[in-house]
């Protein structure tokens, strides 16, 4: 239960800095790209290193379902963490919208992933394949038990998501995890709901491929 | 009385740089908003690789008293702490004051915290609290005896500072750190000084929660 | 054949997030010069900590040669890991391609290294040898057995790239890696292939310098 | 000896990457302040962990001063240093000229340091004091036996520069380094000429300041 609730703040962190960096940073006037990509990542150092002491601080069903495909997580385990992550991320999100209604501000968008213009949803669905097995290959490799480097695993974690924001941020808004689009999709709906398929299916699609190279490749699981 | 002087240089490094680099950095067309959450949370870095070695680099009542919470500090050294403190960000704000005078600069504005326009003093405080929560959580766990990861503590704690200000500077201008706003409203009066309750209540109440979160869900405290 | 297989991908991670950076990144209208030395700079931190586990994340001929003339590397393992850099990234400049094929977007320029306006090939080869050498020079030490410093390796590797993106961007695009410059020289043609000889030649010679220096001055192999 | 030619080298990647991203970054337009700090930052970084390894990577006058103080350096060596910086940081800025000239490009500014307009030369003076002070004292102590953290003592001082270099980029272009300042100064003449005696006195002063209180508040020397 410990674990539940340290994934549901953990998600809570992620979501509610990543994409309140989003809606209040000002947009490319203020923080610019390079300060939502750091400011979604940072937030993955400050929950690896406070609550990832209980939980490992998955914060991304795509992630535990890869932990799940490793045998690093029960069954069990993995439908609680997905639950944890989905409430954390719908809190952060009614959080972000509470906060926009008591700042005068508009509460149209609210973070959410979406396909750039003219960015086809195959063109899309490839990109987030390919960002979630990167990023989720740092993943399985550095919080393993032969390959890893736990001191500073948080650390390359969050910088290897600012990394693949800083080239996704004009292709999809980047998600690599379903958890943190669902939640702003629910509800802004429109674009972001109709494609949300893409968001779920694409990073468990990278983050199961990226399991299965770790641990055939980097040998990450012996 | 070490920890006494410590903790001053280490708040007037805090206050100084942070503060510092919102009057001289030319606001978003120079520094921009990273810039800015990059020199308040690489102060910290500085702060707890110096004078953290003597006092642990708290820099902040509201950390103080989430340590006097968990029985880190014990009273008499709370209150030596805070004392320090305010101390401290009062030099490092009349320092900041008497270098724009002798560069030809405004007064007028000296880094304080204020609520931005449209946000709601309700708004404000609640941000402050989420945000004060999220920081003095990775705190409280990274310096641990049991969760912590002493030898990157000042780092994460760092970033973690970076990452709240990235969310905040178009909500609050981010305090989560009493000291560091009390300085600047004493010299510039008006709004900053109305708000100040605040921009105290707010990081202890949050600071609170997360000693007590830190304690019982992250068992920090064993 | 793992370590084969891992520079393919760790070289596809540079180059796809390094050069999709650079042409999804809308220029210094979004990603700016420092997002686009992050990017690069990043995606080492990634590949080192995940295929680095099983090749050492090398990523680039210049670096497998510099190892190779410190008796770090076989001739038969300096073929392989050249032939999988080139893999991997003509892999990564394919997949940009691709990808802004299918965003509606221009494919006629795809992350290549050319000389600036105004750069004399000479000014040209030499920045990029002293670049190189700076920048194999921290890799040769930092992965020393006798002088390295393991555990950050990945970190002080990456951003020491990024170091000299910030200032190569308007001299040469800064290449510094003769596999990151081959990709998109092959795709787009043009001065970028004329120049070619400049970004394989100048870094194998920055990196020969760099690899002697570590042994005779730095005492890296004893 | 090797420690003389590895200090040449250190101060010729600080100086040669540092001034170089001012004057090949476009301003304000293409690095920013962000970009230019951090270049000077991670030059460190670079040098730290490659010719650290061998001399400590000083790089500065007043830093090697700040060591003789607190009796890490001996009289000789501190000469021998010294002389290795000034020659280091001399070779960068010819470098920078040289390429600049190859680029096509004006060299009437090489990345010198000056009092901005309006500063005062007591205002300037202060501020390097201060500069310096935080700066070295995060050296002495980050370094030191018995407070040290060795492992990221070098980013931890990097990440120091870039801090004060965000702060004082708009009032001296901060020095905090007498060799950084001399070397441009002496090919640009002008204000920098006439102002460099605040860029070697304030560092050292403030240096020295840092020593005094790293020993006796700090204890670094026991």
């Amino acid at each position: 239960m410990k674990k539940f609730f340290a994934e549901v703040i953990g998600t809570f962190m992620l979501v509610f800095i990543g994409t309140g960096a989003v809606v209040f940073g000002n947009g490319t006037e203020g923080l610019g790209h390079l300060g939502i990509a750091l400011a979604f990542g940072l937030s993955i150092v400050a929950a690896a290193y406070s609550i990832g002491t209980v939980s490992g601080a998955h914060l991304n069903p795509a992630v535990s379902i890869a932990m799940f495909v490793n045998k690093r997580l029960s069954s069990k385990d993995l439908v609680n963490y997905i639950v944890a992550q989905v409430v954390g991320a719908f809190l952060a999100t009614a959080s972000v919208f509470f906060l926009l209604s008591n700042s005068g501000m508009s509460t149209a968008s609210l973070g959410e992933n979406a396909l750039a213009k003219g960015v086809t949803p195959f063109g899309g669905f490839l990109f987030e394949v390919i960002a979630s097995f990167i990023f989720i290959l740092v993943i399985m490799t550095v919080t393993s038990a032969s390959k890893g480097n736990g001191k500073i695993a948080g650390l390359v974690i969050g910088l290897s998501l600012t990394l693949i924001i800083l080239v996704g941020l004009n292709i999809t808004g980047l998600s690599v995890n379903p958890a943190r689009s669902l939640a702003p999709a629910l509800f802004v709906g429109g674009a972001a709901l109709q494609q949300i398929w893409i968001f779920i299916l694409a990073p468990i699609v990278g983050g199961i491929l990226a399991a299965l190279v770790a641990k055939n490749l980097l040998e990450t699981e012996e």
